[in-house]
Parts: C-alpha cells; sequence; structure tokens
C-alpha cells in the first residue's frame, strides 16, 4: 500500500508539522535534547497528524492553528508511546530501542510527562479550542485504557468486548479525536453531525488498525513491523486472535491457555501456537474484524463529496488494515 | 505548630474537597480503585489546596469553581508525587508505602498519567479558566524540574543557583500556581499586581517549603517527616546544605564529595557527615535561606488589610519552615 497516497494533498502541512516538532523539543536541557533527538529520528508516519489535517482540508484550508493541533496529537501520541512502553517493558519500537531501553524507566516517566505537558501548554498558549477539550478527554481515556490493559493482563477469561473496550480507549480514541479535532475548525465545524460522523471514522479506523497490528504478533514479518514478534504474549496481552482461540472447544482452546500462561516459548511451541491459530480460523476471524471496522470508517466517509482527499482519506483506511493480505 | 490555625477558616470548604476527590476516584477499575483508596488514606495536610481556598477567600467567598479548582491542584500534586516516586525509587512517603514500592514502575506510571489526565478532563468539563492555563504551564515547569534533577544528579558541582531553579521548577511552581489561581477567581481578580502578587507569595511559601523539606533529611526525625533518612543522598540529590559544604575549602569539602560520592553510608558515615554539615554551618545556611523566604512571603502578604484569613495565611508561612527551630 502506497502511503505517498494517504499524505499527498498534505505534504506542505506536514512539512510544517515536521518543523515545529524539532523547535518544540529543543531544550537547554541535556537530557530532553537527546531523547528528543532519538524521538525525532525514530518517527513514524504521523498517521494521527495525517487523519487531523485531512479532515481539517475537506472542510477548507488548514490555518496555523490546525498544523498547531496537529503537532499537538502527535506530542500526545509520543508520549503515550514512550510510557506504554516503559509500562509494557517493551525493547524495541519501529526496530529501534525504545526510550526505556536505550535509557531506562525514570527517563521514560520523565520524558513522557515533559511531552504531555508540552501538548497542553502549547494548547493553552495558541488558545487552541477545540482541540483542548477534546484531547483533554481523550488524553484520560488513553490512560483507562492503560489501566483496563493492565486488569486483564494473563486474563485468559477476557471477552472480546472487553478487548474491544480496550483498544478503544488506549488506541481507537486519539485517532477519534484527531479527526474530530479535523471536523471542528473550519467552516463545516457547525455540522454536529458531520463532526460526530468524522470521530466515528477515525475511531474506526483506530479499531481497525489496532486489531491489525496485534494480529501482526502472530502473522508479521517482524523486520516490516518493527515489533518483536511474541511481545504481546510475553507481556501477558491477549489479543483477538487468542481470544477466539481460548473459545474453542477441545483440546486445541486448552493448548493455547498453556501455551498463555507459560509466556515465554520456544520457536517450537511459537510455531505450534501459531498452527493452532490457524487451524482454527483465529487469524482469519481477526483479519475479519479488521476488515469489519475498515467498512464501517468507508461508510462513514461515504456522504462527502467526492475529491482527492477523500480518496486519501480512503487510502488512510486501507494503510489501517495493510499487510493483511 | 498548630495546622488548625491555617486550615480553620476554609475548613468547609476543604470538607468539600475530600468529598469530591472521593467521589472522583471511584472507577469500575479493579487497580485504580485499589490505588485510590491508598492515596486517600494516605493524604497529608493539603497545604497546596488550603493556599488556593484561603486565597480565593481573601477575595471574596469560594464559590463551586474554586473548590473545584482546588481538588485539580491536590490531583496534580498526586499525579507528580506517584511519578517522582517512581523516578526516585523512593519506599516510603508519609510513612507508608509508595506506590511503585507496594504495586510497582508500571502501575505508578499508570496511576500517575490517570490523575494527571483527571485533572485535565475536570477542567475542562467544569470550564475552569483561568486554572487550566496557569496549571498547564505548572505542570510542564514542574516536569522541567524533574528533568533539571535529574540532569544534577550525582553532581558535586551543582550551584546553589542550580538548586534554586530545580525546587522552583519542581515544588514552588504548583504553590505559585494555587495562590495565583486563588487570586484570579473572585472579586479581585482584576488586580493583575495582586495576582502576580499572590502568586509571588507562593513562589516563596514553595521555596521555604522546600528548602526545610530537603534540611530534613539531614536534621529531621523520621518518625515526625515519614520521611527515610538518607534518601535524597542515595538517589543522588545534591540539595543546598551539602551545596554549601561542598564549597568550603579545606579537608571538609573533600571529605563531604567522598561521602556524597558513596551514596549509600554506615551509620558511623552518617553521623560524620551531619557533623561535617553542622560543623560549617551548611544546617544553619539552609535555615536561614528557608527563612528569608519565608520573610520575602510575608513581605508578599504585607499589603493586605488584616483579617483572619490573611492570619492564617501568615500562619501558612510558619507551617513551610515549621521543626526548623
Amino acid at each position: 500500500m502506497d502511503w505517498s497516497r494517504v499524505q499527498g494533498p498534505v505534504r506542505r502541512e506536514l512539512a510544517q508539522v515536521d518543523r515545529q516538532l524539532a523547535m518544540l523539543f529543543r531544550s537547554d536541557i541535556g537530557i530532553i535534547n537527546q531523547v528528543a533527538g532519538h524521538f525525532l529520528a525514530t518517527r513514524g508516519k504521523k498517521f494521527r497528524p495525517t487523519l487531523l489535517l485531512l479532515v481539517a482540508r475537506l472542510g477548507g484550508k488548514a490555518d496555523r492553528d490546525v498544523v498547531a493541533a496537529a503537532c499537538v496529537v502527535e506530542i500526545i501520541h509520543a508520549a503515550a508511546l514512550i510510557h506504554d512502553d516503559s509500562v509494557d517493558k517493551s525493547l524495541l519500537r519501529r526496530g529501534l530501542p525504545t526510550v526505556n531501553h536505550l535509557w531506562n524507566d525514570e527517563v521514560a516517566i520523565i520524558i513522557g510527562d515533559f511531552l504531555y505537558s508540552k501538548a497542553f501548554t502549547k494548547m493553552v498558549d495558541e488558545d487552541l479550542h477545540p482541540a483542548m477539550e477534546i484531547l483533554a478527554r481523550v488524553s484520560h481515556q488513553m490512560t483507562i485504557g492503560e489501566a483496563l490493559e493492565f486488569e486483564f493482563e494473563d486474563d485468559v477469561a477476557v471477552t472480546e468486548e472487553q478487548y474491544f473496550d480496550v483498544i478503544r480507549a488506549k488506541t481507537a480514541s486519539l485517532i477519534a479525536g484527531a479527526c474530530q479535532i479535523g471536523a471542528s475548525v473550519n467552516g463545516k465545524a457547525k455540522d454536529k453531525a458531520r463532526v460526530r460522523r468524522f470521530r466515528d471514522f477515525g475511531d474506526h479506523v483506530g479499531m481497525a488498525f489496532q486489531i491489525t497490528d496485534d494480529l501482526f504478533d502472530y502473522v508479521g514479518d517482524p523486520l516490516s513491523t518493527g515489533k518483536g514478534v511474541g511481545g504481546d504474549l510475553e507481556s501477558g496481552k491477549i489479543t483477538l486472535p487468542l481470544i477466539h482461540a481460548l473459545t474453542q472447544n477441545g483440546k486445541d482452546g486448552k493448548r493455547v491457555a498453556a501455551l498463555i500462561e507459560k509466556k515465554r516459548l520456544t520457536p517450537e511451541e511459537w510455531r505450534e501456537l501459531v498452527a493452532v491459530l490457524e487451524r482454527n480460523g483465529s487469524i482469519e476471524y481477526a483479519t475479519k474484524r479488521a476488515r469489519d471496522y475498515a467498512k464501517k470508517a468507508r461508510r462513514a466517509l461515504a456522504p462527502e463529496p467526492t475529491s482527492a482527499i477523500k480518496d486519501a482519506l480512503d487510502a488512510s483506511v486501507d494503510y489501517a488494515i495493510s499487510r493483511l493480505s
């Protein structure tokens, strides 16, 4: 899937976001500069700012405030990743060492807090409404997602509904918030039903995105996903393919529970687990649920008139479920 | 020093703060309820909400928004303590185990983030201006204080000025913010010079408070301060008495540097360090600096007409430097 199809219409604004981010991270404090340099070097596709900018551009042009809001969304995302990696004891992120791994958990706490509060300071400094309201609530949702994930750790009785609650709060809320901000900052902002429709669009894209991301632990090529294989299992995250397999009658369900309990699998056990997931249609089931959300996202987008930007948003849905061939 | 002299005039409002805090921490999520219960059980004197309420009451009565802002200040304080204890690997807080000790650093990260974002959500939900602006900036200052403290860890070349930068950002900023909010939410809010004067009052109280708190590591009775003795030294914090002693010529300055480098002292070495600090007037020097800030705080308060609430604020200055006999 060609990511440039998504970013094409907002390339200029994304370059402004990059420049603002680089400026925001300049600091007299050595440790902040070092971690910021690492952070800027490992930046990914800027999925959330891209969606915010595209949705904003659908309703007019993206002014200075829109670019600032896009920066803030990316900073909040970065803060959450840094704290999450520390909570999960993750060692890799996009194929590079995490902050907690390269430095330690103490630095991860400090830098995450620095970024969160930087985001809120920027919003009050630049008087960014409605980003402030939306992102205060979204940040809280994200921490609730983290708490729920912690709560359900190692719990083989976790339900599909509980899993959806976790990923909606942890991941989809910020993507939904980015799209909601995008729809709230231009000439069409007064159309409340449209704003809600774009929040829903973001929610569905976010759900599809996270289900797909969780699938990569079992089907992905670690070189292309940048995640260490088996990381979710080791940190006790029971994701959708496992939840599906656990509910299978007979010995497969029990075997999956035993492997989950073991956590650190030998290469042989890992192949066995993936084989069980495939045999029981668990990979296929999770893939289908991601595609269902992608369909819902496209339905939320459908009422918009045809345009190059609408095409880019449509391509972002493909991106969310890409590499699911 | 009699703390009831400080809280007396705002006892009713503080009871409302307590009720609101208990409500805010009710959650469906087990781990949040457990940690919240521990947090509510170990609550201290609510120094920051008390100052906010007193300053607000000096200008009129404290309405619903003032009580809400006082809650928010206490929640931000709690979030910062939980993250700081985790960064510092502290085991005790007010004589009870810290969150990172009783649970672990992962829980401390999650709960701290939960509390920060709860505070900001409450401010947007209740449309709390100017608390939102002030506390976004203060939260950022606090993280800068943490980063600076990390930067200067184990650095025997740290200057008095750098130490003051750290404690101003880490501690005084929130106390200054609480007083600034108190002065900004009533009939006298339009008097900008008065608002600044109360921000300065809070800054000076905060500086006196933290210098005193840091002194307790060397002069305090652990039973009354609730801190483990030697904790600052072990975590590499070079505070004012040490900075003073390090600049002494001759063998005392060098001996202090050697003991700082060793970090974990035997009881004998500990007695030696305290003796060196006393012999060189380092305890006395830090005590005097705390008292200087207390004097500056009283000068900032002086223009206010005599009242029971002014007396209570005056008593809060005594509290900040109390136990320095």
